[in-house]
């Protein structure tokens, strides 16, 4: 048997059998927690990080340590020749930023292992740093270190980073409840139609460029995922990575709820609805499957919404959209019928447990067509 | 021009000169220190961590945060069919575990970044995490997190290392004074010999397999870095992964100082010298160039080396092999008639400073043929 046969979920699982107390999400994040001062100690800790963006350690004192990782491939996660090398500095550090602010928290070191071809340019090379230069510098980071090697085929990037978190602004996936109200940082899918847009070779309109732009410099949310970490009606936070559709069946399988979408609520860009016009695409669909947006989905206790997404207006200057709500879901629904009223956040929920987005179109329910990523599986 | 024609190290000084305040070495290890709990801080801090194995992070208590990074690349650093998978596996974490070790530390959690090709077999990534967690178990450490994907090319193993020291165990590059006394903690050029055999395709004699062993599943002296860096008598540590003649020059470049290695005291194994007599390999140049046996070099107060190696003895069984001394070298002897009678561990020390190591042979000054490791410039 193969890796393709079982693809990256089949991996996971499997290094979690291993090594883990247990995961679910894109990454192999299997813990936390221990003792302060402690890294990785033995004890089980508080299960705090598991199956989230960033795994979290306890350290004496009142932050929290958010240890994330990425790893891009040319080929796999990018062509040289489609996105400029300060663009690929920029986007190869903001994808691991993005994770540190869905925890609530604030990216404080990089190291960077980075492999080249002998034969590439070093105008390359000094772009490549000026962008990671550039959203370093955004972010109050800095590059403590790393690892430089040849390589005899693709580049490859990996950042590891470092942040902290006010142990009372830390979010996890697993926080949401059911009656939330969720939430996104900003419009949808200009990525997923930038990339559409490269790989289908369309003309390069201005709204095209936008998309295209979105897609090859995506902003990390890390104002916004702080501002929401210190509030306390924010629940359950993710960033919007593999697209809303894979990313809020994490803080689903997290949670143990279901949630329900209504896509009219989507936000979408006027270029991308735009494009979607021209080129004949679901403007909902690409909000909906199209990844890399980099926004922030969270879910708010409803009773603060109103005046969380007042004061979100104020401080950043748009609106934090409502998209849909929690929903009880069945693995809650049989949980809430047991003496066990909170699912314990090391237990993994089994696939038949697994509750499906369910997506409205004012009141009937649409199916969307396009899927998350599995790296694997998918080419 | 392109980056072949600057070589590794000339693209750590290239990255040096946008972030880093300084360093030299194979990695690029730029900063650490800062405020208490603070990772990152702007402020300079005392330069901990610039230019060694690992990068130092000051934290709230008793313990330093130590962090590093490697990365191998299936084609430049292992050949599939060269290696079992449990070997990889153990291997990969072992050359950063031998980081931690070289700072006097223990490693705590591990990240990995893993890019598999989908025809990869099961049963090889099941043996491939056999070894990881082999090495885990045996330092103590816990997988805590990392990131799967695919590769369309060469498989990518990368690992990040969180590990702690006590604040007074730390050991740095930069710490060997004149007079000190060099040793390693075992036996050297096994791993060289061992690669040179699998490169020339020897005859697999039990000589020769055991040296093939050495390359392929090397061990990090993590008991021997924790116990080193207990005692106050021990000075400057590094490990040896480049090879002794690479690594010996790391010492000299961050304690400014000269060193003459006695080649008649470079301890070799019988195994070693059986198949350099067979193949007309000389010994002590493999001790001297050949890398990856992860030992660790120290330097070792004089005045203190003979209670610490008798203690040494009893604690591992075995000699902490002294094999040269530190000398005085040109940038120090600059130094000490100058009022500054100390080095700034953030000051570089350029090219026309160094001194070469100096090799004898009883008393006659020897060349050693072969060199360290140059990623970029060696094919």
């Amino acid at each position: 048997m193969m890796l393709r046969d079982i693809g990256e979920f089949g991996l996971i699982e499997r290094i979690h059998a291993r090594f883990g107390r247990t995961a679910s999400g894109s990454d192999i994040t299997t813990a936390g927690g221990g003792a302060p001062g402690s890294v990785g100690s033995a004890a089980p800790g508080p299960g705090l990080g598991i199956g989230d963006d960033c795994a979290v350690i306890e350290r004496p004192g009142s932050l929290l340590e958010l240890v994330t990782t990425d790893l891009l491939i040319e080929g796999s996660h990018f062509l040289r020749d489609a996105i400029e090398p300060r663009q690929l500095g920029r986007k190869s550090l903001a994808v691991n930023l993005s994770d540190v602010a869905a925890m609530g928290g604030k990216p404080r070191a990089a190291f960077l292992s980075l492999a080249l071809p002998g034969e590439i340019e070093l105008s390359w090379i000094d772009a490549f740093f000026e962008g990671v230069g550039d959203r370093l510098s955004e972010a109050g980071a800095e590059l403590l270190g790393g690892d430089t090697t040849r390589s005899k085929g693709p580049i490859v990037i990996q950042f590891t980073i470092l942040g902290d978190v006010e142990r009372a602004h830390l979010k996890l996936r697993a926080a949401a409840e059911p009656g939330d109200i969720l939430c996104v940082t900003d419009q949808l899918g200009d990525s997923g139609g930038g990339l559409q847009a490269l790989l289908d070779g369309v003309d390069r309109t201005p709204a095209v460029e936008r998309l295209v732009r979105k897609h090859l410099d995506p902003r990390p949310h890390l104002a916004e995922g702080a501002w929401l970490g210190s509030c306390s009606g924010v629940r359950a936070m993710i960033d919007l990575s593999d697209g809303l559709e894979s990313d809020v069946r994490r803080i689903m399988e997290r949670s143990g709820c279901g949630a329900e979408i209504e896509v009219t609520r989507l936000p979408t860009s006027r270029e991308l609805e735009e494009v979607c016009a021209e080129q004949g695409w679901s403007a909902w669909e690409l909000a909906v499957g199209g990844g890399e947006d980099y926004a922030l989905l969270c879910s708010v206790a409803p009773e603060q919404y109103e005046q969380i997404a007042a004061e979100f207006q104020r401080e950043f200057g748009r609106e934090l959209h409502a998209v849909g709500r929690v929903t009880a879901g069945r693995a809650t629904a049989a949980r809430s019928a047991s003496p066990q009223n909170k699912a314990p956040h090391d237990a993994p929920f089994r696939r038949n447990d697994r509750d499906e987005p369910v997506y409205l179109q004012d009141g009937r329910r649409v199916d969307p067509t396009r899927r998350g990523f599995d790296h694997f599986h998918s080419e």
